[in-house]
């Protein structure tokens, strides 16, 4: 059985929040001997997707694609996605038969609207913390982290955390001598503390308003 | 006038290798007020591009695209592509009205090709240093950097060191503050040492044959 790793890309994607991901997956599927993986992305359409301009033609719509094994929702365009029922519906009915949900971004936003986060520490970029705060009382939302497993669902902090969260899935489902030689062939330095001290001196130095 | 940041994409070519960069160019558009930046993808023709699975429309083709301030090569494919004469020689003809050329990973190799690389410090995936050495002696190859700074010319080392390479390009042409504030957004990691540490420590981890 081949494994399917989907990457959805909304209108308005931001680029690096699933093209990061795709780069870690992809690679780990050179090498990794004892299973084939397949990673593909997805949109609503087989149209093409202008991600912030950079237009994508998905592999699968979400009328086309298998049966997924893990599906990674990227943020960007999410105010509108918010919105697409016809979406929310197939991610809602995929969600119970995909191992791993995974999002980078305001990805969680998605997975939050939907009811998937119930109980369950999250992240999301630092522009939208305070909204998830806010709307999902109910969520233990940290932004300390790059990234937060919840064992089947796994949010990322904004856009270059994806990549190390998508680290960790190859380490967590492949081992860490895999996601070693990812990082090692990106030539990445991979940040694989949950504590993310480099997050925090990032966000001393500027203050964006 | 426009500032035109045009990003070539070739068949098979490795995906953060250009949409790293990418991301960090369309971000700093955003925070740059004096003059208007624009960000696009370039193909050898107006046709699909498969990036290793990832399928790119590409916004223009050689014989369309307008003049470039810069231009960047990313790496993966270029095999193949150091065999293109046809993009070999649109690159080669650009190259003098074009302010900056940068490259990503083995994109270097199709500036070496051409013979822009004369007299330069340059760098590549670490793959193909060995490559670079054996076919082009005239050139320093340094493999302890993540990006090299020849003026116009600036080569990076392999896939996510794009990402470090054009956040330096930005620091060079609109302030440390703008390229502060783009990695803030990206929460990002800027590794801007010239001497990459975390690299040698990643060659170290993994024995990769």
């Amino acid at each position: 059985m081949t494994f399917n790793i989907g990457i959805f890309v909304q209108d308005n994607a931001e680029p690096l929040d699933f093209t990061g991901p795709f780069e870690v997956f992809n690679n780990t599927s050179k090498f990794v001997d004892s299973e084939q993986i397949s990673v593909f992305t997805i949109g609503e359409t087989a149209d093409p997707i202008n991600a912030q301009g950079l237009s994508i033609n998905p592999t699968y719509s979400i009328n086309t694609c298998p049966t997924l094994q893990i599906l990674l929702v990227p943020g960007g365009g999410t105010t509108k996605l918010m919105e697409n029922q016809q979406v929310l519906s197939w991610i809602e009915q995929i969600a119970p038969s995909t191992n791993y949900l995974l999002s980078v971004c305001t990805g969680s936003l998605i997975y939050a609207k939907i009811g998937l986060l119930l109980g369950m520490t999250v992240t999301s970029h630092f522009g939208s913390i305070q909204y998830l705060r806010e709307n999902y009382p109910d969520l233990d939302v940290d932004d300390s982290k790059r990234y937060i497993d919840n064992n089947t669902v796994i949010t990322s902090a904004g856009i270059s955390a994806g990549i190390d969260m998508a680290l960790h899935v190859v380490e967590k489902l492949w081992g860490l001598d895999i996601a070693y030689k990812v990082t090692k062939y990106m030539e990445y330095n991979w940040e694989r503390t949950d504590i993310n001290v480099n997050l925090d001196h990032l966000k001393s130095l500027v203050d964006m308003t």
